[in-house]
């Protein structure tokens, strides 16, 4: 199938109010994909992580009426079917570490996975589409710096640290969050979109 | 503070697809509201339950254009600070009566309680408002007929049975829902809504 060029009015908007989440995807992305990024108090759904991340993407597209790129990540633990999954930002602030530890007691399985749904949309009138980007661990107790969410308790599979202990640039080569970039920059690459303006936002 | 005198264009419609829920609802209005009920595919929100039932009633009030009335039903266990709270439907899918229980391995404390807030708007421009009903409990290997949700794990306080193993009448006169709803009815009968059609829809 030939790419289909297209031109996109702005810089693509990326939608967050976390830190850590932008100074990862500026790390993952490089200059490869020209955006800014902005906090927008979008209404967070209910259902499955895909069509989550889908919906944010169609409310921030008429929000910004631009180019926007949302994230959604969840933590999903395998003896509980993938839950909580998009909810792990209520029982993190909830329950903490030793909570979310504890949901597992009752299962010898403590299997997990990290789950990254970027979607994008080129603008209001568009559909969105995902890139999902998975890595399976397993939870433990939190080992690590404490300052990004739930990274203390998740131990990526093959390796002995959790991705809180992990440098940066270990655990930006395996995360889910940048399996779903590389992801989002191979259809970027592909789709051969270029920009009006300089990305200096 | 006098009541203001409101008159209703239309019966107030109802909004869900639970069977269950309405035959509820039914026997503990009676004759009180004149409503009908209409199941729509209105997107669910993540966040506090009152808010997620007002951004429900707001949807519901815009689709339907006319008076509303919504309700959003949480299971919040103590031991995990409120939660599964209104995302127990998805566990309750997804893990079922025994992975609830299993929730809670790790604590002594299994109390629980059963939350109910339903969202009553007049219309499109109106502002929703809300009523919560509240019954206290505890979370308990399974009892009683598995035709309702949770019920059969839920033993509400002062009672040996389950809300599965109660009599209809006996569950309506404690629950969640009846304590909600007659919070709805006072302020049906404070406002003095009357309606302009008749209620046979």
């Amino acid at each position: 199938m030939a790419a289909t060029r297209a031109v996109l009015a702005r810089p693509v908007t990326f939608v967050t109010g976390n830190a850590k989440k932008l100074e990862e995807v500026k790390s993952i992305l490089g200059q490869s994909i020209p955006f800014r990024s902005l906090k927008l108090d979008l209404p967070e759904l209910q259902g499955e992580p895909e069509d989550i991340s889908k919906e944010k993407a169609r409310l921030a597209a008429l929000q910004v009426n631009g180019p926007v790129l949302v994230e959604d990540t969840c933590l999903c633990f395998n003896a509980l079917k993938g839950l909580p999954g998009p909810y792990i930002k209520w029982f993190l602030q909830k329950i903490g570490h030793e909570g979310l530890n504890n949901l597992l007691m009752a299962y010898e399985d403590k299997s997990a996975y990290a789950l990254c749904a970027f979607a994008f949309s080129l603008g209001p009138d568009s559909e969105p589409i995902t890139f999902l980007g998975k890595t399976p661990g397993k939870i433990v107790p939190p080992r690590g710096p404490n300052d990004f969410g739930w990274d203390p308790i998740f131990q990526p599979d093959g390796y002995e640290q959790t991705y809180a202990e992990m440098p940066n640039e270990e655990k930006n080569k395996i995360s889910h969050r940048s399996k779903a970039l590389a992801m989002v920059k191979s259809r970027f690459a592909e789709a051969g979109y270029t920009f009006q303006t300089d990305t200096s936002v």
